[in-house]
């Protein structure tokens, strides 16, 4: 089993300020641009300010998840599934939402096939199940007698492929695919042909064999970039293009090497793809394909809505915990929406702002997915805006320019070294203390750090006792990763 | 100090074959449209087969970086770093060879002034020092005083900052940019104005300001999406629009909330802008922005040899590592170029055309970052010729036929439980003494388990001896990511 989803996924929030602005939302930016829609949410505002005339032809807000971690996932470099992981896997995409899961080929090896065909006995709710298979009639047999509900054929096209690979030459992959396709939809089955490697294949040779396809009936065609090479404008000249020559609906695949995975999936839809291959964490080959979280994160931009409705987004960190432990990794630290980081806020400016309204610093709302917002406070950036937040969290009764005063401690005995939440809240008391006993008034810093030294002898307050012989901070904030 | 380089960065090599492709570089793919160039650099290559027109404003070829490790960086969550850390890092990055480092304020605190101070100092061999100011006279003055070589002057001109942050109108920040702008040129140092949160910024607002400025004379304008809601095409747009408006230089930041600071960057060369801001892997607010590494193999695809010709690039991962360790996180599993698994190739079909032709799945060559490139083949997908591959490597007479016998022997082992490097060196090594000595056929299963039993008596073959009572594999390869 997997471990509960942990809400601070092992952050120690020494000091952080958890802020609540229930009663403070996102708000609609003051612009005249709306366009006096009701009450627009407010991830999609800024689409008023600067966005785009409406396009048809673009799916970012009607498109489906191929959830491929059970397949692309197994392909990266860690990951050894047993069947009990794949099922557990299995029915938590399910109840996420995703339209597909896709699976290991059944020719891959007979446990393969044998999990594949326990998979498909397990009667999800909701989600399709698909496996994927080299364009070969051996592999089509083993594939349409598992139980799937779909398979993906995929053959390499471009000329790298086909001198180093498989060695094939169109008028072969053509007659092969026309063989395969018409095989498994005999069956009564979905059916979706891919090139590989699309991005560095002949343009021609790629839209002929696609409208090929279509003709005789696939339910999609694949565009994959296999190596990760493509670029978000590349990706959507040949979706484009490709959406003109073909019916059917069309699936992307993209690798991440160079950093473009998100935005290629973004790109394919505003061109009009309509599904988009995904993974949990993106684990695949090398470092990985469009992971799922950063999908929806990207996705929340274009139609908050859309993929509110759609998918049960309070799971998402629950399905990661869980394929990190299978696979042995830790969640980046920097991953989307649930990195440990991904809504804490540290500079001052930007703490001022967020208590003001979160939208002015966030495009994407934590509650949304569970999650909580942080505005870091004991540190050298700070700011008395961020500091008036916990002074009022702590029932403390201080004026601005006290706050003020107060921060100006703070800051000083930051510039030292990062004060925890702890210190923080007991400076916050004890000044609090002194002002309202008469021993102590504003700009007294002098006697502030009389009781300071008072009440909190421990404390660390001389550079050559806060920091270690090397120069590095005795004590600093410590980030645990689970897995 | 920091560790030295670690070429593995942890990951237990078990079941990997390190694949040494030094006679097998990567080879131009046989295309009639390379246009006859004169051996063009692989990575290159498939600009001839899926390209674009050139185009005259794009500066994919020429490009600036300004790292923000010790500005931006200094926001992320974790970031609290020494004077000794900031000058480690500093001349790590003249070292790398970045045209620009940016420093926090030093109107932050007095410890950041004097960091900044003690860093212009340092007399950095190629690398210009700024710092980021609020666009507010105060800081201008502390600033031109550190010995910085340039101001990066920042304001909010959206219309969330103008009501939430600090309440300006437009007339204001035109009137106060000017008189920033003017104190600074009259130094003799260079001077950058940024919008901040551009992309949810009135669009007549933004250019009439970046004219207004430009015509006074800023080095540069800067496009900032400060909460990461930004789409590739919005970037290319707003970038292309502003490149016929002002004739200085152009720089770009860009947040990651939904995944696109690296195709942004890329989309905003593309158009026109000549400088990116980086931090060494993407630390900053929240989930951070454009990594410099992920920039690097994004921008090795567009012009690798104008990328190695300006930048150390095996240094990357050591300036990573420092970094990390600075700030207490692990490199991300799947980080650009440096992540465990990001040259580690699985599936058979891959491992077999990367044998061929490493292009055929890399689009990144690891030798030109110090790394190298692996074969993963101990697995349930794995195939003949990765392990044929291995064979030759430990010296071992065996034909084709017998080589794929002995595999399909490792993938019924490997459908058990993933199998170490030894395990697969060790059945190897029985197989070929087997064949060599008269005891063994090929297509002789049975004959090899007893050789197996034998010769291996502690291998675990059982599922119920290999796996623990929950299910999981009892032996799994191992990530020990290091900081």
């Amino acid at each position: 089993m997997c471990p509960p989803a942990d809400q601070t996924n092992g952050v120690t929030k020494d000091e952080m300020v958890p802020i609540d602005n229930s009663n403070t939302p996102h708000i609609p930016p003051p612009t005249n641009e709306t366009n006096g829609k009701s009450e627009p949410p407010p991830v999609k505002s800024h689409k008023g300010v600067y966005g785009r005339a409406s396009d048809f032809l673009s799916n970012t807000s009607n498109w489906k998840i191929i959830e491929s971690t059970l397949r692309e996932g197994e392909q990266f470099a860690n990951a050894f599934f047993t069947l009990e992981k794949k099922i557990e896997i299995a029915k938590m995409l399910d109840e996420f939402g995703v339209e597909y899961i896709e699976l290991t080929s059944p020719a891959a090896s007979p446990e393969s096939r044998a999990h594949c065909e326990a998979i498909c006995k397990l009667g999800l709710k909701r989600t399709k199940i698909l496996t994927h298979i080299r364009c070969h009639m051996d592999d089509a047999r083993l594939a349409v007698e598992t139980g799937v509900d779909g398979v993906d054929v995929v053959i390499g096209t471009s000329s790298f492929l086909r001198e180093h690979s498989h060695g094939k030459d169109m008028t072969w992959i053509t007659k092969t695919a026309i063989e395969v396709i018409e095989f498994v939809k005999s069956k009564g089955i979905e059916i979706r042909f891919s090139s590989e490697d699309s991005f560095r294949s002949e343009l021609v040779d790629l839209l002929s064999i696609y409208r090929t396809v279509d003709k005789i009936g696939v339910n999609r065609v694949g565009v994959a970039d296999t190596v990760g090479c493509a670029d978000p404008r590349q990706v959507y000249d040949l979706v484009r293009t490709l959406r003109g020559v073909v019916s059917c609906d069309i699936e992307t695949h993209f690798h991440n090497d160079t950093g473009c995975a998100i935005a290629n999936a973004y790109a394919a839809l505003e061109a009009g793809a309509t599904h988009v291959d995904t993974s949990v964490l993106g684990i695949g080959e090398r470092n990985g394909i469009t992971p799922l979280g950063g999908l929806i994160a990207r996705m929340m931009v274009a139609d908050p809505e859309y993929v509110k409705s759609k998918y049960n987004l309070s799971m998402l960190r629950e399905i990661e915990n869980c394929v990190a432990e299978a696979v042995e990794i830790s969640v980046p630290f920097n991953n989307y929406i649930t990195g440990f980081c991904a809504f804490t806020h540290k500079a001052g400016i930007h703490a001022k702002a967020i208590l003001a309204n979160p939208s002015t610093y966030e495009i994407l709302n934590p509650a949304d997915f569970g999650m909580t917002r942080y505005v870091s406070i004991g540190h050298r950036l700070t700011g008395w805006n961020a500091v008036r937040s916990r002074v009022d969290q702590l029932n403390l009764n201080l004026t601005d320019d006290q706050v003020k005063d107060a921060t100006a401690k703070i800051k000083e005995l930051a510039d030292v070294r990062t004060q925890s939440m702890e210190d923080v809240d007991m400076i916050l008391r004890i000044y609090h203390t002194g002002i309202h006993s008469g021993e102590l008034k504003v700009g007294q810093s002098a006697v502030l750090d009389k009781l300071l030294d008072k009440h909190m002898p421990s404390r660390e307050t001389s550079p050559s006792r806060a920091n270690g012989a090397n120069g590095t901070p005795a004590k600093r904030p410590r980030v645990e990763e689970t897995a």
